[in-house]
């Protein structure tokens, strides 16, 4: 596996891979890589021919005050992870390889699909994913990218742009990974304390509840008012958690809904802060 | 030569083309064609395999009340033209294929290289170009694209665009072509009246009074305020002429400067407005 760090080596090593010849999926992350990325690296082995991970820490995403700085760094253990899971290159660009002095060309998607759940508590920070997935699109021309369910918004998002922009990619949506006892995997989870990480859980039992009353044979069981209350209620039986948002909508647009209609897919999504984490899962829910 | 109106038909028609195998010129263009765009379409063809032209009449980049309805069109003798100057392939999309509904992902360039010349009297003018050319990039894939000189500013921006998106294809800019008097050549010239007409001219024999005086012994030759006040002048003395603006800036970076430096690029641009058609000219200067 090589490990690269600018774009002009790595269009040396695509032109020593063949990679003309070939197809090529890519899988963009921030480092610090657990099972659920390496799923996503698994996945794109599995599907083309050669693969490509990027590690970047974006810092357009972060917004001032944010885990930038903090967030979770390990380059020789994502080596390893990522040459077992099947990489066959690591692109790991400063950010001036990424962003020149005085950039300031900005992908964007507006309207209500970047405006909702984290774009709420996180207003810059969908400007900074769009940007940097464009921008490693381009330097990759992937044949297909690889996201996770968990960054569910963050994966329609990029839909909704490589569709309006006609970025020639697939995009692969890969289940969410979870710890045994269900939480979600995320790098952020090591800011975990061992009693929030006991309380963490209740993202996903509190979305298990919402799915089981969904799944019922109850009159109201389709109805996004009692889905969601029964999300709030077990979020909030759990001291340590703090909710900041605990939404469903339409599982595409986002659009509001206020029923799960046959055929058509919502997402409950929520994110709930222990002191220095905040995490995120969901669940699509459809007849 | 080819008319494809679809994306699905061009990627059909690439194929056919071995398209992979060759090199991809691209001329995007408004359509209602002239000497300054056969130009461009003989230079692709010169550097490139294959031609690719495109005739979109972009409704992002007019504002209301702009000309986007009465833009001329011809496109029958456009395909005539693009194919004796060399095109393989014209591709007119309808708005709906570039556009599909509820587009919403912008492409912008932030800055002051937006916000000066014809960034000020149509401020949302360069975040629709930048937008259509990030979309027809996307589809064509070019290795080299087009652009005329006459529009300097565009070239910049999309100089600019490329380079901090990473995007992998070669901006060409190609010398202004202009008629016998030496006016610029441009579609928008058939709005102009009869005297409008020969008045036009007058941008120029401006700019070519500019240079003139650049390039004399003056001391003042190469300041800023002196040559800006010669061009202002000579426009002024044409009573249907209104100039829109008229600067020199830096040649790159479009930032204020007083005197042109040796080994530093100026653009003296002007915008020229004769009742309905508003009019373009530039000339680059350089010691």
């Amino acid at each position: 596996m090589s490990i690269i760090k600018t774009t002009a080596d790595l269009q040396d090593w695509f032109q020593q891979a063949d990679r003309r010849n070939k197809t090529l999926g890519f899988v963009p992350t921030m480092g610090y890589l657990h099972e659920g990325h390496l799923s996503l690296i698994r996945a794109a082995k599995d599907q083309n021919d050669l693969v490509a991970v990027s590690i970047f820490v974006n810092p357009t995403q972060f917004a001032p005050g944010e885990d930038y700085e903090s967030y979770p760094r390990d380059t020789d253990r994502d080596y390893q992870l990522a040459m077992e899971a099947g990489a066959d290159v690591v692109f790991v660009p400063a950010v001036e390889e990424i962003y020149p002095p005085g950039a300031s060309t900005e992908v964007t998607v507006t309207g209500g699909i970047t405006r909702k759940l984290c774009g709420i508590s996180r207003p810059t920070h969908f400007q900074g994913v769009t940007r940097v997935v464009n921008i490693l699109f381009n330097i990759m021309q992937p044949n297909r990218a690889y996201f996770g369910q968990k960054d569910a918004q963050q994966s329609l998002i990029i839909k909704k742009m490589v569709r309006e922009l006609h970025l020639p990619v697939e995009i692969v949506v890969c289940p969410i990974v979870r710890e045994a006892d269900g939480l979600a995997m995320s790098s952020r989870n090591v800011y975990l304390t061992p009693e929030e990480r006991q309380q963490a859980v209740c993202l996903n039992n509190a979305l298990q509840k919402a799915e089981s009353y969904f799944k019922s044979d109850t009159p109201d069981h389709a109805v996004i008012d009692k889905l969601r209350s029964i999300i709030k209620r077990e979020i909030e039986s759990h001291p340590l958690a703090c909710i900041d948002y605990c939404e469903i909508f339409d599982g595409e647009t986002l659009e509001d809904i206020d029923e799960i209609l046959p055929g058509k897919n919502a997402l409950a999504a929520v994110a709930v802060k222990f002191s220095k984490a905040r995490l995120l899962d969901n669940r699509v829910l459809s007849i």
